[in-house]
Formats: C-alpha cells, structure tokens, sequence
C-alpha cells in the first residue's frame, strides 16, 4: 500500500483515550508523511466513559467491529491498554467477516488478549507494538511513528531488532499472558520465539507470573523466551533478592526452555514491533 | 486421635514466620486443651529468612518434607502464607512417602499451592483454614483455635457454614487458583462447590483473575462458585463500577457456572474451615 494512503482506524477496548492523543497523532502523521498522510479515525467510543473503562462492553466489541469488519480500513490500530480486553474478545472472535482478515492490528499491554485471540484465530498482520496513547511518553512521538511505518509500509527496521523472519514470534505482558493461559484465547505458541515484558509489578509478583508461564504445557514447547524490560517495578518487602532478568533465568531453566537473552520491548517508548507468527502481510488470507 | 495429644508440626514453604508466633501460639493450644495439650513443633525453618522467603528453596522443601514423611505427626500445619509456595511444589511432590499421606494440612493464600498439589494427589485429609500466623490479627486466637480444633478433633463446628458433606469442596485465594491453572499442581475441580476469597486486589485485578478462572475448562465443571471475602481492595482509578461479589455473578453467569452466594472465609479472624474433596479422615488410605 506504499503509494495509496493508508486508513487506519482506532479503537480503545480498554481504558479511555485521553482527548488529546487525537490531535496531537494526526498532526504527527501529517508531518511524517506530507505526500501520503494516512488517515487515521479515531472512533468516538475512545473518548467514552463507563467505570473503568472506554464505554460498556457492548459499546467497546461494537466500536471494534465497525472498524475490524469495515473493508475501507487497513489497520486497526489500538488506543491503549488499561484494563477490560479481556470482556469483549469473547463476544467479537465469532463476528468477524472477511475484511477483518485483510488488515493490520497493532497493540500491546492489556490488547495482549485481543492480540492473542486474532493470532489464534488465524489472522496474519497481527503485531505487538506501540498505542496512540503512547505519544504521551517522553519521546512518545518515535513510538507512535514506528506502529505508523509498520502499519503503512510494514518498515522493516520497526521490528524488534533479534527478528530475521526465520523464526516465529510472539510477544505479551506477563500479567496479560498469564491470565490468558487456559482461556480460549490462547494461542499455540509451538515454536515461537516468545517476547515478555512487564509494568508495575512487584518482583514477587513476576516471579509468581512466570512460575506460572514457564509450567504450561504451551509454553514450553516455544524455541525461547527473551524478556523485555520490566519497568516500574513496585517495592517487594523484603527485597526479593533476584532481579527481573536472574528470575526469568530461573524459570527458563527450571522449565527446560531455552533462554534468549533480552528483548527491546516494553513499556515505553522503544518499544519495538513484534508480529505474531512470521509476521506477513495479510494479502494471502480472505 | 481424641484422647491422644495431637503431634503438629510447622512449617513456612513462603513467607517467615514471626518469632512471638510460636510462643503465642504454644501458650495458647496449652489453655484451650489442658488434659491433652497438642505438641505443636515449630520447624527452625520458619524462622529463616533468604531474601523474600523463609529460607531458600531447598530449606523450605526439606522442612515441609521432615515434617510430612516422619510418621510421629499427626499434622502438618503452615505457618503463614505470603509467597514461595509454587517454588518448591514440583521438588516436594515425588518425595512424599505413605506417612505424609496419613496426616492432615491446614493452610491458605499462598499455601494454596501445596493444597491443590496433595488433593491432585490423592490426599484425604487438606483444608483451607487458618495459619499459625493469624494469631496475630485481631481476634485472631479464634481462628488458631479453629484449625486446632480441626487438626485435632476434625471439629464439625469449625467448617464453613454451608458445608453439610453433600458435596466436595475447595477453596482457594483468587490470584493463587488464577496462577496454578494449567500447571502440574492444577486438581479436577469436577462437581466442587468453589470458594474463593482475595485480599489486597485493585477491582479490575480481581475481575481480571476471574475471567480467566471462569474461562477455565475445569472450573467451568465445578457445581457452583461461592464467594468469601475481598479485604483490603486496593483503590482503583478510576471507580470501577462493580462491587466484588457482582464481579463474581458477572463472571459466574457469563461462564455457565451456578452463583451459590457468600462464603464464610477470607483473610480474617472468621476464616472457616474448608476441606478439600469431602474432607473425611486419612484413614481409609495407605
């Protein structure tokens, strides 16, 4: 779609778009590519409220559905993660038409459970990989820019660098895959590189998450895990006397999975793309 | 065992265990039960302490198995949750000789780990219900006296209320059934009332754990889920919109499952006793 623009639409499945995430992405595509500046339609159910979340769960899997199952649109791209995800995929997966196949999904953190369910269900330009939201961050604009050239013109130096295309990928939050194990989300991850990272979790509580990770039958069937940076990492009292990396070692090793060393995703503005699968264009699929 | 002294011995497979504990505890079974005072023995390695655990990995396991397969005891009883348990599980678990399964386990929260791993494996005689710590809470030598009085008497009046041997049982902390399903330690919960109780969750965490509980294959098998107390909810931003127990009929109606109504148990002096299965005596086994 090199020389066409681009259309992408955006949905928040989760927590609600601040306001100004809107203007200040469109002004950013518009700069990035003056010739062919895609376009880009925030939903109006982004700016919704319900309790926790970006309108009720009705209101979020119908906002996804417009745009996923609307054939003018390339990509969905998602607002941000938060907390709710996990509601609506049920109630979406059998809603699907054709031209949902034929598109880009970008997210990450709480979109985990989305990410996984499309990737399970076949969909093939599924991808790991900065939110709107994300122009809010220091720097956020590099982030934002490179979901933009993965979706546009899937930019080859977008992705997480360790990728060559010769193996499978997949990447989550730890929280988010290891509340998905067991579910009917879950993808089979048999030969995957599987990317991890985490936010605002304390030591104890990764530790416990990749205890259960690293006990699935799934999951030990990948080619490795590299982990991804775990940021904000909440007190642990006492001092949990291992760090992120020494305990995702632990844990590879206990559960016989090769372990690959660091991943340069996580939550923050480096955040590189990580499709799942190998990752190509969706041209193949109707 | 009713005219017998009781022989309990303690064990920490997570968190340390206080010092006054013991003292507390000890003078405590001794004014409950003058004529046959229980022997309660506090494993050294309670009192250990190895970054967040009660001494490393391999400390916590032996002590847990030198208290299981030595046939003296009548009891293994846990000092306190907190975390580690899910790190010694799996080393425990082929160690076990025909004493340990002739003796009954009391614990709760982190301990759950432990609990599902010996009811997956056939043991008769384990149940949720107070630790030695909670004599520490307000209130709490009732609740010490409570898993004493099951320990020692298998005393009916200790049992959570709706429990008439009708139907199988089993409880759990929420995060801890969350983290074990698809695991080694997971038991078939088939035809069990479930109860489940949290503490210390933001709203959307728990509502999170009980999607993926209630998206379980196995949970979806239980005759009915009952809801203990949620203590010490962390504040969620913004209000999430749900109190916990409409989280719970939420999730229970979505998935299938019969909602039972509150259960009595919960991290606080109340905590019933819950046996796991039918809860009946060890005796009928080898």
């Amino acid at each position: 779609m090199s020389s066409e623009r681009c259309k992408v639409g955006v949905v928040a499945p989760a927590s609600r778009m601040s306001p100004e995430v809107a203007s200040r992405v469109s002004a950013l595509a518009k700069r990035l590519y003056p010739e062919r500046t895609p376009e880009i339609v925030f939903h109006p159910q982004c700016f919704e409220s319900r309790g926790h979340f970006a309108g009720d769960d009705q209101t979020r899997a119908r906002a996804f559905l417009d745009v996923a199952n609307d054939e003018s649109f390339d990509a969905v791209w998602f607002a941000r993660g938060g907390y709710g995800t996990c509601r609506i995929v049920e109630s979406i997966m059998p809603r699907l038409g054709p031209p949902s196949r034929r598109k880009a999904y970008v997210g990450y953190s709480d979109i985990g459970m989305l990410l996984a369910a499309l990737y399970r269900a076949g969909f093939t330009a599924v991808a790991h990989g900065p939110v709107a939201h994300d122009i809010l961050r220091d720097l956020g604009e590099a982030a934002v820019a490179r979901a933009l050239a993965w979706m546009i013109d899937r930019a080859p130096e977008t992705l997480e660098p360790s990728i060559d295309g010769a193996k499978k990928t997949a990447a989550f939050n730890i929280t988010v895959l290891s509340h998905l194990l067991g579910t009917p989300l879950e993808p089979d991850l048999e030969g995957h590189v599987l990317m991890l990272e985490e936010v605002g979790e304390a030591m104890y509580r990764i530790d416990r998450s990749l205890f259960h990770i690293t006990s699935s039958a799934n999951v030990r069937r990948v080619s490795g895990i590299m982990l991804g940076r775990c940021s904000n990492i909440t007190p642990n009292e006492p001092d949990f006397g291992m760090n992120d990396e020494e305990i995702a070692q632990y844990w590879c090793k206990r559960a016989g999975i090769p372990w690959l060393g660091r991943a340069d995703i996580g939550h923050d503005a480096d955040n590189k793309i990580v499709p799942f699968g190998f990752g190509r264009a969706s041209d193949d699929d109707t």
